[in-house]
């Protein structure tokens, strides 16, 4: 039986912009494991209240209904184990939690002060006034001004991610000769960010942006084909 | 035969405070593996010059002489395959170098700038005049300048803690329940700081000071054991 997956979606349906769901949607890919994905707006939370969930993704296989993109990466790992390994061994799987708290706490917190506002233009009416009015609660100021001289910004982000461009310079992914979902987990962010906003975040002769194309390849090619500002 | 290390050692040849020969013990111990340690100063270059190293840490067992801290984690695993896995398996070794690179490029840079005037007064005085010159040029400014204001820099360095604290808030180690090598590399770090500062780097509330408690009670003490300032 095909797998479902719950996939946020703008008020184009085709358009799929959450960095977990990416995370998700790779990882299937990897395991190379068919998934429907059915569109989920912001304001839909009866839908997942129904599964007994609240965020997406959410990962329907038969009878298991399974919420939370790192929950998810483990329930493949164990119910799949003869398909390609997401995490090669349990110190990959150790590790990857080291590099989901990178990613969460440097790379989306810096991320998203540059593409925020423009997350609010690519959703449909009633999704966008939630969207601004619980992120600005967040943040304390309007979208627009956390947004604010992203230009100024783009030094300082770039300088962050110097941990994954040290490594990225001598080997072709995180994890090694080949991607695991290490690399998925990061790359949820750049393809987040490629989703919603034409804003250029990597220069191109950045060894991020090369391994960034390499991502957009693999499986072909199902992120480079997702609806996207490049 | 026993395994010999060039070790990086002070004006008391006892107090061992390189962080890169801090990982290199840890996964000795990890392995299982009884070390002699050789003190070696800064200003020795011939000693390692000899071996066709320039740098240390040196392992020398039997014929076999590696040189550079992750090198020899690699030689360890591969050598020693019987014994506990320094990185639980070919995923963990390569998100590894994720853990190297964040250690080196976020945790030394930020603690360097605390303890860098007090290296200077645990070195024998030529090993003193040698990192005095080095590293006033590298910064371009003299020691006692780099590391002023250490107080007013603390939050900041303990923020960029946080995807450490993330992970080890709900794991006892970066390897998960026991700990791996790249919980050696990131220990280094605090290793290196408490072997030659007496500052206070982490709050005593804090999960990352609970891991570190842990880390220096692992191996028998081995870390705890060592010439310190706590």
């Amino acid at each position: 039986m095909t797998l479902r997956m719950y996939d946020l979606a703008g008020a184009d349906p085709a358009r799929r912009f959450s960095p977990y769901c990416w995370r998700t949607r790779m990882a299937l890919a990897m395991k190379d494991l068919p998934v429907e994905t059915i569109p989920w707006r912001f304001t839909e939370k009866q839908v997942l209240g129904d599964l007994g969930c609240d965020k997406v993704p959410v990962l329907v296989d038969g009878d298991s209904i399974v919420a939370d993109s790192w929950a998810i990466a483990g329930y493949l790992e164990e119910t799949y184990p003869d398909r390609p390994s997401l995490f090669g061994g349990a110190g990959g799987h150790a590790l990857s939690r080291f590099v989901t708290a990178w990613t969460d706490a440097v790379l989306h917190a810096g991320l998203v002060r540059m593409v925020v506002a423009d997350i609010a233009k690519v959703l449909a009416p009633e999704d966008a006034d939630y969207f601004r009015q619980t992120r600005e609660a967040r943040f304390g100021m309007t979208l627009e001004a956390v947004q604010a001289d992203r230009e100024a910004k783009l030094e300082g982000f770039r300088q962050s991610l110097h941990p994954l461009r040290m490594v990225l310079r001598s080997q072709n992914f995180l994890g090694g000769d080949t991607p695991l979902y290490a690399d998925a987990i990061v790359f949820g962010g750049f393809q987040w960010a490629r989703c919603v906003s034409p804003f250029r975040l990597l220069a191109s002769d950045d060894p991020l942006e090369a391994w960034r194309q390499r991502m957009l390849d693999l499986h072909g090619g199902i992120a480079r084909a997702a609806v996207s500002f490049d």
